[in-house]
C-alpha cells in the first residue's frame, strides 16, 4: 500500500488546468470565496453530522508541492504531445504556499443543506487546488458520521459497535470510516489501527474460524476461556445456534467455578430476533442474567429499529458493512462552489450558477450560517453574506420556495456556525480532540426537534436566506436569464 | 491525514485476540489454509474482474509489527481493567516475520463466486492476523474493478474516463478506486495523485468556476483558449447549454484562425440525449466534425446503455460517483474462511462451516481452480483440492444444486488459476504492471460468452466441484448435522 506522504496532488487534473489558466492569465492572485456544501442530508434524514475538519486541517497544514510532483507533473502532456504546463507555472508551484482563509463548523455540528461546512477565501488558484481534497474529506466523513448518529439515535444508549474494516472502500476508507462512525456516536470500532491513530476505543473476541480450528465447539469456547478468562463473548453460530449457546452457558459455568464471569454470547446469522430470545432464556436458565447478547449481520438503523420492535433481546450492536460504506447511499453529494470574487477596490462581487433545477442554484456571497436558538430547542438557521451583514435578523426565506417564511422571535439567541481555521495559510483554530467532537454531535442532536431526527420522512428543519441576500439572489437569477435570453 | 507506514493494526481486534489465543494455547504454529472468496458476483451481474493483488502484495511485504504498535497494544485492557495481552505474546508480535505461502489469481482474471481469489496457507496465527487487511484490499479492488469492467462493456471502445475522488470515501478509497477502475476498463482518471502513483492517464480541462469568475461565458472561454490552445474542451452548461456550444463555436473559430483546433465540449448537466444531440447538430453546423462531445452527470452502465439507445452523440463518458464508490453496490461481500488444519503427520484436515443458508456452507480443503477452455471460449470452471489431486478431470458439481453437473470435452485445454505469490514469506511472482493486469481483463473478458457479460440477468457462468471435493463435502455436511443432532 503505497501511503502518499504530500498530497498536493490528490486532486482532479482541472485543477491544475485551470491553475495553469489563471497563472498564465496572471489572475492566480484574484481573492475569491468558495463554499462546501451539500444540498440534501443523506439518507433522506432530515440532518447531518459536519466531519472531517480535523483531516482536513493535516491536508492543509501539510499542503505543498513535492519536488516528486513537480516533476511528474512536467511529464504530462496535452493534445499537441507537447509539456501540458509552462516550466514557470511548475516553479511557481513548487514555490507555493497557503495563504487562504478557512473558516468552518466544527466537527460534530448539525448541518443542514445549502449551508457551507467549510469557506475558503483566497487567491482563486489555492481555492482552486483545495477542492477536490476538501470534498474527498469531508464529503466521505460526514457521510459516516450522520450514518453513524442515525444507528446510534436507534438503539437508544445500547451501544454500537463499528465493525466494517472488511468491507471498507481501501485502507483510508476504513479508517476515516472508524473515526467518523465514532465522531457520531458509535461507542467502539474494531479496527485497531483507527484505536491507535484516533484514541478510540477498540473492541473484539473471536471469529468462526476460532471454532473451526478445534475438533468440537466446546472444545474452541474451553480453549478461549483458559487463554482469556475475563473476556469471553462467545460466537455461537459457527455449527448450530442455539447449540452454541448451551456451549456457551457450560463454559460459562466452569468459567465461574475459576472465579471468573463470562461476559456474553454474539449472534452473527440466522433470525436475530428469534435467536436472541431464546438465546436470553438459555442464558438466564443457566444462570447468566447479566450475560450480554451481542449481535451482528447485516445490520443498519432500519433492521435495528425492526429487531427492536420484535422484542429481540440484543443488548450490543455490531455494524459493519451497512455503516461503513454508508450502503443505502455511499456518497454525500457535496460541492465546492465558487460565491464571489474580490474586485480591485476590495469589495466582493457576488457570483451564482444558474440551473434549470432550483435546488442547483447556487447562493452568491461571502456566506455564514447563524443558528437560532430557544428554551433549548433550535428553531432554525439563517445563511447570510458577511460582507452585507443582516437586513432583519429575525426572518428567513426558504431557499427553494420564496413564499416560505419565518420568522424567529426576538428572544431567541443565536451562534454564528463557521469559525476561523486558518487566517493567511496559518492555523488559528485550536485542535480538537475526537471525544469533544462526539459530544458536540450528541448534545446538538438533543437539541433538536425528535421529527427532525425521525428515520423516515422527517419534518423539514427551517434553513433559509437572510432577506437582503435572497432579494440580491432573486435579482442576479433575473438578471442572469435575462442576459442569457438577449 | 495521518498515512499509516505499517499496517499490521490494519486489522480487527479478534484477529488479535483469537492470535493471543493460539498463542497461550500453543496452537499458533499449527498450519492452516485459509480462502478469499465472495458468494455472487457483484452488480446483479455474471463475473468479477479480481484486482487489488499488487496493494496486497505492498501489505504483505512489509508486514510487521512497530514498536509504537506493541507500545498501543500493550495500553489495551479486558473488561477486568486488567492488560488485555501478555507481555511474551507482544514480544512475540514484535518478532514475528511471516513465513506463509500465498497463492492468488493475477490480476485482472475472471473470478466467479466461491472460487478463491487468494490462498494463504501457514501458522494459523500468522493467517488471522492477515484476513481483515486482505479482504479490504481484494473486495474493494475487486469491486471497482468489476463496475469499470461493466461500463467500458457498454461503451463499446468509446473512452470511459473516472472522475470519482471527490465523492470517493477517503483519500485512499479514491486512490484505490483510480487504480482499480483503470485496471478494469477506463482509460484515464482526473486523480492526479493516481496518476502520479499507478502510471495510469490522467484527464481533465475546466469546472463551472473558472467560467464563473469571468465577467462572462465567452470570455471565460476565450481565456482558457488563450492559455491551453491545444486542450480546449469546453464546458457548457454553466449557464445555458446551447448558448454555451455556441460560444464554443466561437471561441473555437477564432483558435482555428490561430492555427489551433478546439478538442471539443462538455455537457454536465440536464437532458444528456437531446442536448448531445442538438450540440452535434451545431458543432458539425459550426465547421467542426471532429470536436468531441464528453458528457458526465451521475452516469453508470443503466444510465449509459440507455443513452446509447436513445441516440446520444456522446464519443466520450466521464463517471464518477457511481463508479468510484460503486453506487449501487458499494461492497463486495467477500469473506475468509478456513479450509484445512495441518495435522501433526503433515497432512491436511479438510474444515467446514455449515449455514442454514446453503450458500454460505463453506468448501473443505486446500483448493486450487482449473479453467477450461474450448475453441478460445471459457467452458467453465473447477473448484479442487490440491492435495486430493482430481478423480475426473472432465466433471464438476454445481455447488448450491448437486444435481447440476457438467461434462467438460476432453479436447477442452486447461489452466489453473491461483499461482504463487509468497513461499514462506518471500516474493516469488514477478511484479506485473497495471498495465499487463489491464489487458488481461480485456483479452480475458473477450473469452466469456456475452451472455455471461450481458449487465442484467446474466447467464450463468459454470463452475463446480471437483467430483471427489463434492463427495466429501457431502459427507462432512451429514457427519456434521448428525453431530449436533446427537
Amino acid at each position: 500500500m503505497t501511503t502518499p506522504t504530500g498530497l498536493a496532488l490528490l486532486t482532479d487534473l482541472y485543477q491544475l488546468t485551470m491553475a495553469f489558466g489563471y497563472w498564465k492569465l496572471q489572475r492566480s492572485e484574484q481573492h475569491a470565496v468558495f463554499h462546501l456544501f451539500f444540498r440534501k442530508p443523506p439518507f433522506a434524514g432530515g440532518y447531518a453530522i459536519a466531519a472531517g475538519l480535523a483531516p482536513a486541517i493535516d491536508f492543509l497544514q501539510s499542503f505543498r508541492f513535492e519536488s516528486s510532483d513537480i516533476d511528474y507533473l512536467a511529464t504530462l502532456t496535452g493534445n499537441d504531445d507537447r509539456p501540458l504546463f509552462d516550466a514557470g507555472f511548475l516553479e511557481y508551484l513548487a514555490e507555493l504556499r497557503l495563504t487562504c482563509d478557512v473558516d468552518a463548523m466544527p466537527e460534530g455540528t448539525l448541518a443542514f443543506a445549502q449551508e457551507p461546512l467549510v469557506r475558503v477565501r483566497g487567491p482563486i488558484l489555492q481555492c482552486q487546488l483545495l477542492e477536490t481534497a476538501l470534498l474527498n474529506i469531508i464529503n466521505f466523513q460526514t457521510l459516516i458520521a450522520t450514518k453513524a448518529s442515525r444507528i446510534s439515535g436507534v438503539t437508544a444508549g445500547e451501544p454500537v459497535l463499528e465493525f466494517g474494516l472488511r468491507r471498507a472502500q481501501g485502507v483510508d476508507g476504513g479508517l476515516a470510516a472508524s473515526r467518523a462512525a465514532y465522531l457520531g456516536g458509535c461507542a467502539a470500532t474494531s479496527n485497531v489501527l483507527a484505536g491507535k491513530q484516533f484514541g478510540i476505543p477498540v473492541k473484539g473476541t473471536h471469529a468462526h474460524s476460532w471454532v473451526m480450528s478445534f475438533d468440537d465447539e466446546l472444545e474452541s469456547f474451553a480453549g478461549y476461556a483458559e487463554a482469556m478468562p475475563n473476556n469471553c463473548v462467545f460466537l455461537v453460530d459457527t455449527y448450530d445456534t442455539l447449540d452454541g449457546v448451551r456451549h456457551a452457558v457450560e463454559i460459562g459455568k466452569r468459567l465461574r467455578e475459576r472465579g471468573h464471569e463470562m461476559v456474553g454470547i454474539r449472534l452473527d446469522s440466522g433470525d436475530l430476533a428469534y435467536l436472541s430470545i431464546e438465546a436470553r432464556k438459555m442464558l438466564d436458565a443457566g444462570g447468566f442474567p447479566q450475560a450480554t447478547i451481542v449481535a451482528s449481520n447485516d445490520l443498519d438503523e432500519h433492521i435495528i429499529e425492526s429487531l427492536k420492535g420484535q422484542g429481540a433481546k440484543i443488548a450490543v450492536w455490531g455494524v459493519g458493512t451497512k455503516l461503513a460504506t454508508a450502503y443505502d447511499q455511499p456518497a454525500l453529494g457535496g460541492v465546492y462552489k465558487l460565491g464571489a470574487m474580490q474586485q480591485p477596490d476590495g469589495s466582493w462581487q457576488p457570483k451564482l450558477k444558474l440551473s434549470e433545477q432550483t435546488a442547483k442554484t447556487t447562493i452568491p456571497g461571502v456566506l455564514q450560517v447563524r443558528r437560532f436558538e430557544q428554551q433549548g430547542t433550535l428553531v432554525g438557521d439563517m445563511i447570510y453574506d458577511e460582507t452585507s451583514g443582516i437586513d432583519s435578523r429575525e426572518s428567513i426565506v426558504d431557499v427553494k420556495d420564496a413564499n416560505r417564511r419565518k420568522h424567529f422571535p426576538p428572544e431567541a439567541t443565536s451562534t454564528d456556525l463557521l469559525v476561523p481555521v486558518l487566517r493567511g495559510g496559518d492555523l488559528v483554530s485550536r485542535p480538537e480532540s475526537i471525544h469533544e467532537s462526539r459530544s458536540r454531535a450528541t448534545t446538538e442532536l438533543a437539541r433538536l426537534h425528535p421529527s427532525v431526527r425521525r428515520l423516515m420522512n422527517p419534518h423539514e428543519y427551517p434553513v433559509g436566506l437572510e432577506i437582503g441576500l435572497h432579494e440580491l439572489r432573486e435579482q442576479m437569477i433575473r438578471d442572469r436569464r435575462w442576459g442569457s435570453a438577449s
